[in-house]
């Protein structure tokens, strides 16, 4: 919540690098609501999850200043770059982290392996309210356009109220032709998974190599609660996730294992 | 569960690479318990959480062969190996995924940023029965061995009764000398928060880097009911963790989104 009269700072980040487009209007989408530090990686970081960077030192360039806004481009993942931003370029806490928009969806279990999401975990386990943003189009020039009123409206209102500690939202956009979206909804993450992951390619000398790709499956198409079902019907989707992965209700069938 | 009079087929991977003791301690463990594959990375990939690789491709090398015991080494992260030893090299769908045993903690927050849990994750989302398990001592040649009782019974009963669908377990285990672990306990990620996380360091050429380090604080010190508080008391802390991240409790506060 804004508790005084200064500009609302807001922190950015992703996971498809500083030069993204859907970074780019993320900005330009934000920029009337406050000012702008952006700390994103210099490169794509795709399925960045909450990975973080300990084995090699990490620096980080300003590479835009106007005014309001500040671009920084950084050698680690998204989850460095938000820890990087709070502790070193920050000029004050900042009141919201938004991460996005990322080129493709991060719905169901994709939530597990987004860096788009790592960046908002991160925001989220420094208590500050943090959003993570994506739209179902991995294309590099995919157009962000439509989505902007839901984005800057979602952002208004975490600005405005703040969200439970310990929780961030996950936003997804479908994939839809101007004005044919049909509103929010407010989901659970739908149980999927992937398989047939790899694809196998020769390497020139000889050695079997594997490309990740992957299909996935939804296991429950026909639940609205879900995210899936939302995104397959034109709706945008809202899921709050939990930095608490306890699942409380295993805990009791395991009571067994104290007595070892 | 085990169905047939087969042995079980015990995956193992972790984080800290396919030569780390932990890893080496784990074989011995658990091979008397079934038939063991190796998918673990080349090298250290520690804070990989959940992080897949999509823009190069993989490989991945038998390292070691012998009876009942078969050893892979592979380019990628934790995720990664679980995904490429279910789909290339198992020779059937292994009974449990066990990661570990990590050169240190990862409770708490931690869980986020773990490769050890990572690769427990991604047996969880196929659907596998799966555990990581990490040792209070990030020292390279930490004393693993009074660990072997917790770590087999825990693995035992996993394989006799299974876990519930979406749920795997994150394991910590005290740093404390012989008979000097107080028994196991049933808990929940305590709620903690990592600060001062930067050290500077100049560049020989003047350009300024940074190393990841930081210190953790417990929000709850006495909750006698967490992890962080069975470690500091001499307890393994056995913590079920769901792949459904959604915030449950959260979504009803949410719903004034649905009419934008």
């Amino acid at each position: 919540m804004i508790m005084n009269n200064m500009r609302p700072l807001i922190l950015l980040s992703n996971d498809d690098g500083v030069r993204a487009k859907g970074l780019n209007e993320l900005i330009d989408m934000l920029s009337p609501l406050g000012d702008i530090l952006v700390m994103a990686p210099d490169s794509a970081r795709s399925g960045a999850a909450c990975s973080i960077t300990s084995v090699i030192p990490l620096y980080y360039d300003i590479v835009e200043k106007r005014p309001g806004v500040r671009i920084c481009a950084c050698s680690g993942t998204p989850s460095d770059c938000v820890k990087l931003a709070l502790e070193k370029e920050a000029v004050r806490r900042p009141d919201v982290v938004v991460s996005g928009i990322n080129h493709g969806d991060n719905a169901s279990v994709s939530v597990h392996y987004s860096g788009t999401m790592g960046a908002a975990f991160e925001g989220c386990m420094k208590g500050i309210p943090s959003v993570g943003f994506s739209l179902c189009d991995s294309a590099a020039d995919a157009d962000f356009s439509f989505a902007a009123p839901f984005v800057r409206a979602i952002v208004k209102r975490v600005l405005k109220t703040g969200l439970p500690a310990g929780v961030c939202l996950n936003v997804n956009i479908p994939k839809v032709k101007e004005d044919g979206c049909k509103g929010v909804r407010v989901c659970r993450m739908a149980r999927g998974t992937w398989s047939s992951e790899w694809t196998e390619a020769g390497h020139p000398r000889g050695k079997e190599y594997f490309w990740l790709t992957g299909d996935f499956t939804n296991m429950e198409p026909e639940c609205e609660d879900t995210d899936m079902w939302a995104l397959a019907h034109g709706f945008v989707s809202v899921t709050p996730v939990a930095i608490d992965m306890t699942a409380y209700p295993a805990m009791s069938g395991l009571k067994d294992l104290e007595l070892l």
